[in-house]
């Protein structure tokens, strides 16, 4: 039997270093390991002066599997004798005894917190392992598809004609991050989100681009330093007037003036990643994040 | 001051039930409170019988805003007397204090499992929120920005020039999951993932399509159950030759065909969220998961 696991591109970065005293992190799973894999990162994000070597295996539901992942974890001492951490979301209590008899330190939310729950819940869990990556309302899970469909369609301005029919629509110049934003606020929100580029043309006007006119209040601004802006555009046109300081001041500086024109809402996404800008937008305009997919 | 928070889309389902009986569980957070969300679905999905009513507060990053919604969540109690359950992943010590004198189960990871990482890890923890949806590796950051460009341009067959760059290609007829399992694939796990579409055309041939047959190692094989595609299928164009059992069926017999024929992986993902099939992929594949954005 052959488990495929990965190490996570981590490993790049410490191409430098000595890899066996490096702490290993094992993220576990009866289902996709999604939960235990965003949970073991923010734990991990806790301690930025470490080093990690984190490795991923999902899907471990038969006894012969957890047996192997249990003896991959046993292996997992480092030259300092120091052993893994686990973060492990087991819902199958068979499998999960096995994964807790490692020889590591294991950390199981599902073993704290289920049974806090099912005392005040007044109800056993299932135990069921990988539910809750699973489609269970279908027509909830149906109109993210559509949010997703939506969103590729009305990226950077393609279509224009259905923006009635958006929850936001996102603008901004060129690599501020719209269409990645866009995307994961359909993916992870069931938002229907359009992105619409703000060319030349429209910094000379006054007045807003006519596509977007009549959706003033669907509108959501993008905005980024003039540094980070000439960082990614050299890296698609480099030497180019596009990706010059003086072109990425000049339209950063416009397309702020017409936020504060037209009273838009804005984020600068400098520093943030996609979820951040993701979340502050739903933060700041209201909107409902769709449940996953329980 | 504000909050803006919001109730997560299953209070429609739960439109015909009592609101006030069904117990309120908040996610908060810090940052974006992905974590707090994703983990708290995991649990809750343990309690199918039960209904809940989810609301995510994140960005909680003051002792004003903590106290406000300190008294949210006591003014939570349901009518039959029953407590919120709130699921916290809380960094800043002060802030987690305030939330965890609220009335209610409160389940923090942070609190938990921060501890028991210090003293395995001998040194202490940041207390910083909302660092793990931040960047902290631009160049990895970067590479996901492309991946997500790259899936976009080479969605649906679009362009098929750049596959000798791609990760990974899914094939399979339409409305099997190709586009939202290769923007996932490129937004979680930064992977260059196209996809490309077997048409009617491509069926009647006993060799691979042109565009795709030099990167037969890429391939990876997309399928559904006839009568979930025909449902997709109807929404889309109702009572067309298009979503017909007949048609479904023939297409769907077709690609397994060609799939067995080549020897190319392939899923079925009729039950399947776009999280699980991408985690099943790579799972299969061996494909790197990326590091997220910690």
């Amino acid at each position: 039997m052959n488990i495929t696991s990965y190490f996570s591109d981590n490993l790049s970065i410490m191409a430098d270093m000595n890899l066996a005293n490096t702490r290993l992190v094992f993220f576990l799973s009866n289902g996709t390991a999604i939960t235990a894999e965003t949970l073991g990162h923010s734990l991990l994000a806790q301690f930025p002066m470490l080093h990690f070597r984190t490795k991923t295996i999902p899907f471990i539901n038969t006894e012969e599997k957890a047996t192997l992942v249990s003896e991959e974890i046993n292996r997992g001492i480092n030259e300092q004798d120091e052993l893994p951490i686990v973060i492990a979301t087991m819902a199958d209590p068979n499998l999960k005894k096995i994964i807790s008899q490692s020889k590591a330190l294991i950390l199981d939310p599902f073993a704290d917190f289920l049974p806090r729950l099912e005392k005040i819940l007044l109800v056993e869990s299932s135990n069921l392992g990988g539910v809750s990556h699973r489609i269970a309302n279908p027509s909830m899970y149906e109109s993210r598809i559509d949010a997703i469909d939506f969103s590729l369609v009305h990226d950077d301005g393609g279509k224009t004609r259905n923006y009635d029919e958006s929850d936001i629509i996102l603008i901004g110049v060129s690599r501020t991050g719209k269409t990645p934003s866009c995307l994961y606020l359909a993916l992870q929100f069931g938002l229907k989100a359009a992105n619409y580029p703000i060319t030349e043309e429209d910094m000379e006007s006054d007045i807003l681009p006519v596509p977007i006119r009549p959706f003033k209040d669907r509108l959501y601004g993008l905005t980024t330093d003039a540094h980070r802006l000439v960082n990614i555009r050299q890296e698609r046109r480099p030497n180019s007037r596009y990706s010059s300081m003086e072109q990425c001041r000049f339209e950063i500086r416009a397309a702020e003036e017409m936020y504060h024109r037209h009273n838009i809402h804005y984020l600068n996404t400098t520093t943030m990643s996609v979820e951040e800008i993701a979340a502050r937008i739903v933060e700041d305009t209201g909107l409902h994040r769709m449940k996953q997919s329980v």
